[in-house]
């Protein structure tokens, strides 16, 4: 799949992106995270070309989202556990699926409800602030230069647009 | 681009990747989040050629996360202002850089720093559970046939992997 190589960008968005590749990555995430772990059970459920799925499942172990372990020994046969840093990736999806349920179901209501089984509740994710743990909404999160932002653009970074953008603090654009 | 239509699957992520259609697409809305709202802002931000974001900020227009909104008469000029379904999306993006920060960036540390600006705190998001307020672990939460899962489909629906997949709780396939 050609693609813009969004790697390299300083910005754990395009970073995330860029490992995802495309979309059917995140549905496979998402059966594994609901429990899934072998290719047919993959296949059957998403309706995925063997190939596509191969594909998907492989670069999911090359980035370390997912373990390929043997389940089986005569013959071998193996599936698919996630590592930590997969199951990190949940909180992700929940995040999606909170949008979607809430602006793309129309009147019938979600196709899919969550229940949290620790406190008992159908729920939906929330996404807050770690420190003050209220809500996060973006007109009031400012981006500011973190460590890792490139030496060689720094310089730079006050000409980017976002760092003058119309938030609703106005960013100086002097980094962090 | 030719895709998997997944706008159609009894699923809000699979809905919301459809809608997003490509990896272009979080990025603008990534900048539309850091209060970015012109056209060459984008382009500047973004180095993304303007017939590509062209197409990315009409289907966000389309599915209503952005409005085009004139903001000068003599020549008229437009400025693409995310409505309210666009504004709910940051948290999946927030969710999105917190995975990227701890998972993607290295030695060096986090490109860019949130900054909650009505605590003050460099902060991170965390995605929690609506009603208890608890980080939301994939282990402890089990997917549910909901009220919009397509009546054509429920009959099957206990066959899905998911429904009898190693979660925390086994799940019954019966459904809500």
């Amino acid at each position: 799949m050609k693609r813009t190589p969004f790697d390299k960008w300083p910005c754990s968005v395009a970073r995330t992106v860029d490992l995802l590749g495309d979309w059917w990555t995140p549905l496979v995430l998402r059966e594994a995270s609901y429990g899934v772990t072998r290719f047919d059970d993959f296949v059957t459920s998403l309706r995925i070309g063997r190939n596509v799925l191969t594909q998907r499942l492989n670069r999911l172990v090359e980035e370390g989202l997912l373990d390929k372990v043997p389940y089986q020994e005569r013959p071998v046969r193996y599936e698919y556990r996630l590592t930590e840093k997969g199951e990190d990736f949940f909180p992700v999806l929940a995040a999606m699926v909170r949008w979607g349920d809430k602006w793309m179901s129309g009147d019938e209501g979600p196709p899919i409800l969550l229940r949290h089984t620790t406190c008992g509740h159908t729920t939906h994710a929330e996404v807050v602030c770690a420190e003050c743990r209220e809500p996060l909404d973006r007109r009031h999160v400012r981006p500011e230069l973190g460590p890792g932002f490139p030496q060689r653009l720094r310089e730079k970074a006050g000409e980017l647009p976002r760092f003058a953008g119309g938030a609703a603090d106005p960013a100086t654009g002097s980094g962090g």
